[in-house]
């Protein structure tokens, strides 16, 4: 990865400045990296982004043009806003922050901190900026993707967002989540090169406009490319060009080759896609695919399954790689704990609305199973928690809603060591391993929570006495805020 | 720039591979790059992303690791995409065409060529999925922020996005392209270190969290960094927040330093900086400035101006940096002539909708003023315009509306050369004199065009000879498709 230490905000390094000049720099701190509303309004999320973290952290370090940068910056008076003993300090400092966090292709829920981070206050934040950046994106469009897949059944999907995305790297990230959330392949030639995913391609209306005549096009390509008959028939008239490329497809069939079908770029989908197959049918090309593509995202290919649409391919660009309809994930990344003494003293972030306080503690997440069924997570404090007596999860928006988790239910931790000390203690799997977890993962959800309308609430609680301790910090933050 | 070459939708290749093998790569074809929509049913866009194609053009070099990739693609049966003979062709070909462009900071509106590319096929088809994607971003954000600029009037913007930005290059080409577009500064210190923009922030709830004592926070901040004492108030209760800002503001004064203002960062701005006001000026602290900011766009900020709201400087985040309620522009890129012997074929892909046409020939647009006023475009066609004519112009969604251009309007060609044969003929501008253009520029439109609701729209029309010859085309190729 090029050199993104200086990929920050600056208020990180107001603060990283002004910690070390009062002497705070070095104070063990926790943050949570989390977000607060459902994706979409839809039942679940897809934690992704991780392994840019890990690279990310790997390469943390300021090199000289970053300090050159950071001690030219003058406040509105001509003063330096860093000196040379903080820039002494961010050239020299050794990484030595724990990470802890959810392996990419895992459901999440709102408020399940994705990321954990314990370590130097100064260090741990100065990592807020590019963490959210590297794990918000990816986590959204992951999230987006699985529910395309969902959306799609057994039917291909292939990501075809790279002209409309926001920025090279908004391509690029973009096509790995993608295909970590579900798509089977990619247009984007640089994301096949750089991740491996496999790509796709075949020809655009241009390559129709080269020839006077469209069926002359066809012909020529399908001599070209002989495995990729695949024609685009809606640069003139669709169905006109559907006949066309049955007739090559004749050609084909005569020369013992195969024709593989046509492309839909606009248009009546529904409609189309229906003609299309049964003039293919017609001539005995039962196997001829149908690729769909325009404005296509989870919504509308629900919605063109449910009027019979007979594609069987879907192309999805701008909608999955911008996110269209959502294109930001909420996640913030909060202080938690601080090290005072022996022990930790608590911080949250007030807020009028319950919903938006922030957690306190050192925290983890347990996901419960039985059967192959998630049933609950329990959020908890690791710090506080007493392992021995059995788990109460309470609701955190309505304290009365609590329930006992059954002793045959079986729980595991969702947090995974990352970094310990600022060592990298985790091998990063490779992407086809990751896609798989995601498949399977989401095997495990109930479909009533997979569902894109009202789905059904995944039950997160928080342990009853975690919530006890929060509530109790809450009641004094308030009162002490006003005095 | 990294190599980006192979930053392209996997058809292009397929389609340069099949003009290779079909002998028609070196054809000389014409392609332009415009969009159909106007972003925010706004009236206009500000064409931004020139600098990275240039840097991109530069490159375009395919390096034997793209080579040995492409190399090892295979199509279903297990053949290769792509034969020795054509991967040869890729490693030696020379970047050979015209580049012609808006430059950067130019008002543009619908249909109007932001990119013409003239050169051999092979080569500009390829540089169709990069193109798009370097230009079709960066103009919205510019777009968008001109727009967050026209609604804070005077007033600072700040650019804050990187947390939510759609990845690292979502978020610096964000930031350039917000400057552009009219902000003052940006948060990213990457994006300030790589291109000059000014940097500002100061500090999180973190930092006041991390003491027991809010205005103990405000203090410790304001001894360590003497050049940035704007405190942000809404940790625990936003007025008793301000209080405590107002009292280290007191304690400043004492020791004749200057106390700048506060921040809000939630709840209801209008309110919250009405009375952060008056609570400043009661003491005294007449200069000192209110910054707001929590999920800002042109519209907030324009309807708390009109609730008369106090602040003074926006932060604008993930609603400009991803252009949420946009987020993407619908750029194309579309082959419109190709040489056949000495002249050219005017090509045009056909839709059911006439504002869906793509535009056949070779095209320039002229912009027209008088008085300091820019008055109507003039999309003609360069191999066919006779300039000793007087223009006139048609508007091609109603060809019955059609006017002169009086002989004391002057025009002036917006596509300027950007490479001539593939060597770079134009001078990067500076990125100030980029954002200074911009604003002068929306100076010349008139107020109208640049109201957010029902903007007048601006006058594009098509020269009356080439709208007559495009018609007969879009005719002729209609009867040739159902033949």
């Amino acid at each position: 990865m090029e050199d993104l230490t200086l990929l920050t905000d600056m208020y990180q390094l107001m603060m990283a400045s002004a910690y070390f000049k009062a002497g705070l720099h070095e104070k063990e701190a926790v943050f949570h990296l989390f977000f607060r509303k459902r994706p979409f309004h839809g039942g679940f999320a897809i934690a992704a982004g991780l392994e840019s973290v890990v690279q990310f952290l790997e390469g943390f370090k300021y090199h000289p043009s970053d300090l050159e940068y950071l001690a030219g910056l003058n406040d509105q008076e001509g003063n330096p806003y860093f000196d040379d003993e903080f820039l002494k300090w961010l050239e020299t400092f050794q990484f030595a922050c724990d990470v802890d966090a959810m392996e990419e292709g895992t459901p999440v829920f709102p408020h399940e901190p994705l990321v954990r981070v314990k370590g130097p206050l100064a260090q741990a934040q100065l990592m807020e900026s590019p963490l959210l950046n590297l794990i918000n994106f990816p986590t959204l469009i992951a999230t987006k993707a699985a529910r395309i897949r969902l959306a799609a059944e057994d039917d291909q999907v292939l990501e075809f967002g790279l002209r409309r995305a926001q920025g090279i790297d908004g391509a690029l990230t973009a096509s790995r989540s993608a295909y970590i959330g579900g798509c089977d392949a990619t247009s984007n030639v640089l994301a096949g090169k750089r991740f491996g995913i496999p790509v796709k391609g075949t020809h655009a209306h241009s390559w129709v406009m080269v020839f006077e005549d469209e069926e002359e096009a066809f012909k020529t390509y399908a001599k070209a490319q002989p495995g990729s008959t695949v024609f685009l028939v809606d640069t003139y008239d669709t169905i006109e060009g559907v006949k066309k490329a049955i007739e090559v497809g004749d050609w084909l069939r005569k020369e013992g080759r195969k024709f593989l079908g046509v492309r839909l770029d606009s248009g009546d989908l529904a409609y189309l896609s229906i003609e299309a197959r049964r003039l293919m049918d017609e001539k005995g090309f039962h196997d001829a695919k149908i690729v769909a593509s325009n404005e296509l995202d989870e919504t509308i290919i629900a919605d063109l399954k449910r009027q019979g649409a007979q594609i069987t391919v879907w192309g999805v660009g701008t909608n999955l790689v911008t996110s269209a309809n959502q294109p930001a994930l909420d996640g913030v990344y909060k202080l938690s704990a601080l090290k005072e003494g022996d022990g930790y003293r608590d911080t949250l972030k007030l807020s009028e609305q319950l919903g938006k306080l922030s957690n306190p503690g050192i925290l983890q997440v347990r996901r419960f199973e039985k059967g192959g069924q998630y049933l609950a997570d329990m959020i908890w404090d690791e710090k506080a928690f007493d392992e021995s007596v059995s788990a109460k999860i309470v609701d955190p928006l309505d304290p009365t809603q609590e329930r006992e988790i059954p002793s045959d239910w079986v729980g595991k931790d969702l947090l995974k060591p990352i970094f310990k000390s600022g060592k990298k203690v985790y091998d990063l799997p490779d992407l086809k391993t990751i896609k798989a977890r995601t498949e399977l993962e989401l095997k495990k959800l109930h479909s009533g929570t997979k569902r894109f309308m009202n789905p059904h609430k995944y039950v997160v609680g928080m342990e009853s006495g975690f919530l006890t301790r929060k509530l109790d910090l809450v009641r004094k933050l308030r009162r002490k805020s006003r005095s």
